[in-house]
């Protein structure tokens, strides 16, 4: 649940949607669809992904209206009143099956499979891929610095520079799915529930008569939880001040939480800090690293030796810097003919083409529990493994138990866990195998015949 | 104006400006504190930055407020009773001073000047940051996709990967600022009156028995404004039956707007669509091209004499994603001493330096206008130049007439017109000179001596 989800978001689409539907709806053009919302391929640098923002989706499509308001705007670009109309009547009444968030998903796999009169099952388009392409670009990414800085924490510290409100609330909640602790973002935490941290700033440092006063007196507001920032002025010096405060601290009975620095050579830096805390007796005052950090950064700092222990990655992953976006889609599969009857649809541009029917995934794990392959196969098809499609809404009402935020992290970590290490490396890694079913392939050849022969025609097995 | 507002925004906020603010009342550190706004430096691949976000910075401050449900949350945080008393009342009282939005700009300019009480002025930080950071980057790069269109229209298509819902909207609003002639964002129209444009999908064109029936009915519903989107099949196919479908409106009384293109190569087939639309008499017949669009594609397009008369430019664009934020800071530069005196303020950290005390930006201009160069001063020196920063909230109140949307566009398109050619280029632009006073230097070389004779301590010229 989120602050923003308790919009009726049903305008925040694309306008060819709605004009799509003015003609199908002008046209009597009311059968079913279904149509499968998924990801093209992998970006460079990403060997999986990590599915979320489904918890959003299902509330919007419970939500989905047409105001009065609405209406009149769309009155006045044209639109006409029988299609006004009906959309003043309108609710999502179909059938939608989806893989669970927090779950390790791979390219042309179904996230999301939506059955319903194609004007409902249109209409929806542009906020279903919103909303899973901005959560599940970010849990992706997450996941990957999370990994990077084995066992670790990872908090997230990015809401200044992430893409508005909305935004600052998805990222925090998509990173915390992904194993990352907690986020500086208060709001987040008052609506999701998790937990948040903060330390300073340099401005709070420069605000005082100096550096120790300064730390004084957050150490006085803050005795039994300060991290103090130490690099404004010199890493050093800031440490020694920082040591000061916590002998000070440890006499009132209390401990300094830690320091946190946030520019130079963190590796000789932290290393320095740590050994001036250790020979001051502070061995428990923990080094927080900051600045400009990313999986790659955390991996290198590891790997020469620095000495953190925790970081606070903000932009970069906030952003998914990198890429910040996957090429999710949603595309038509199927479509009921004139006595009801689903007939298979696909498109065969090159390296455009889409599955055809109402599929499947099916995962395979060895005796450890480890994912081994995943199959994507045609509905009722038997190929082994677990499905990973469940039925989450039926006629326009969620049936499906929301999990608990917790539970949709714990199942994150679960998924990335039983993920083998190969698919994993940050660089390079193995791709995971994605193979489609006897069935699903036969299909998809009788089909690409039949367009080959009637070029400009649509495919249908019937 | 923007839909989301009308929230009340207050707790989307890093922890830490709420812990430094409790420990500034706990010491009873009230004093009036300057912060600037700045972008620290130039990403790779921009020359310029084309500033925007201002409008929603000042809504958000007059209506920011901490409600009870805020003051419990906070509670169970464990912050002490007085200071939540203290947040209980909260009205930013301030003093703001800003460029206008639509003003090309550069590093280290302050585009956003806050004087307030500490506290007020550093809680305000996290969600200005937020709401530049994501408006400034993509009106930045949407000037250079506008640019880069050579007076072609850009249509901004990009909500279902942009980064949310806020992010959908405040993209719209920042490209069409930028000079993008609409959207494909229906709430964005609604909200912000902005032209909203939509062709069709793939999947419309597939739910019909063949392509020409399906754009028969698109132009039956929409005779007069009709996008025919080609590529379903085959673009060559496609665009023998979107001239059907012109021949037959013509008939009617009506005219086919446009054939979208959305995959292939785009040099060659808008080449050889637009010689059969001219074959056939139907000059008039727009050739509008989309996918994976950027101001780098379309510059290599246009360059290989692609003839197409509109882009839609969206996941690009939408997310800035080759570079999707800036370096933007918040950074105190004066604080009153217990006098009231203000007293400037620097920190002299390697690549990490400010500019010290309340400042203000000049622009130089030749005798046509044209930007020449800026000139960062302290306030009240006389450099020459038109001053860029303008009071727009006294004591908390907006006394800045808010430009209307339209007018803030007129700006950034006269601007960017003003700034000249060889600091636009795509890549590798000239260096817009921006240089700093006479006395803002001085002062600088003061505090820097002041603070290397006491390392630890802050400047202050008092």
């Amino acid at each position: 649940m989120g602050f923003v989800d308790e919009y009726n978001m049903s305008m925040l689409t694309d306008l060819y949607e709605l004009t799509m539907c003015a003609s199908y709806f002008e046209h009597k053009k009311l059968g079913q669809a279904t149509f499968d919302l998924f990801i093209r391929r992998l970006p460079p640098n990403r060997s999986y992904f990590l599915f979320a923002g489904l918890e959003q989706v299902l509330l919007f499509l419970e939500k989905m209206r047409f105001t009065e308001e609405h209406i009149k705007y769309l009155k006045s670009l044209g639109f006409k009143d029988d299609f006004l109309d009906y959309l003043r009547l309108f609710r999502f009444s179909g059938d939608v099956w989806a893989i669970p968030e927090g779950t390790v998903v791979f390219p042309n796999e179904p996230l999301i499979r939506v059955t319903a009169p194609i004007i409902e099952a249109q209409l929806i388009e542009t906020f279903l891929l919103n909303t899973i392409n901005l959560q599940t670009t970010i849990a992706t990414k997450a996941a990957r610095v999370v990994y990077a800085a084995r066992g670790r924490p990872v908090i997230e510290f990015g809401l200044r520079r992430e893409h508005g409100t909305d935004a600052g609330m998805k990222v925090a909640r998509a990173s915390y799915i992904a194993g990352c602790s907690g986020t500086s973002n208060v709001l987040a935490g008052m609506v999701y529930g998790m937990p948040v941290f903060g330390t300073m700033a340099h401005s709070f440092v420069m605000f005082f008569s100096n550096e120790l006063e300064s730390f004084r007196a957050f150490a006085k507001t803050f005795p039994d939880k300060s991290t103090l920032l130490i690099d404004t002025f010199d890493n050093i010096a800031g440490a020694l001040n920082a040591i000061k405060v916590a002998k000070e601290l440890e006499r009132q009975g209390f401990k300094l939480r830690g320091v946190r620095i946030d520019s130079g050579d963190l590796v000789a830096i932290s290393r320095e800090v740590r050994r001036l805390l250790n020979e001051n007796g502070l061995d428990y005052v923990q080094i927080f690293a900051s600045g400009d950090l990313d999986e790659y950064r955390i991996d290198e700092l590891l790997n020469k030796g620095a000495k953190i222990d925790a970081f606070g990655v903000g932009t970069k992953m906030g952003t998914s810097a990198d890429r910040p976006y996957v090429d999710i889609i949603y595309k038509l599969c199927e479509k009921a003919d004139d006595k009801g009857e689903f007939v298979p649809i696909m498109k065969l541009s090159e390296g455009k083409a889409t599955l055809p029917g109402r599929k499947q995934v099916y995962r395979f794990t060895d005796e450890g529990g480890n994912f081994v392959k995943d199959v994507i196969a045609l509905e009722g098809e038997k190929v082994g493994g677990e499905p990973l499609l469940v039925k989450v809404m039926e006629k326009g009402r969620v049936i499906y138990n929301l999990p608990s935020l917790e539970d949709i992290r714990k199942r994150a970590l679960d998924n990335v866990a039983r993920l083998p290490d190969k698919y994993k490396r940050l660089q390079k890694a193995a791709k995971y195998p994605v193979r489609l079913s006897p069935k699903l392939r036969r299909l998809i050849k009788e089909l690409s015949e039949k367009l080959r022969e009637t070029e400009g025609a649509v495919a249908g097995s019937s």
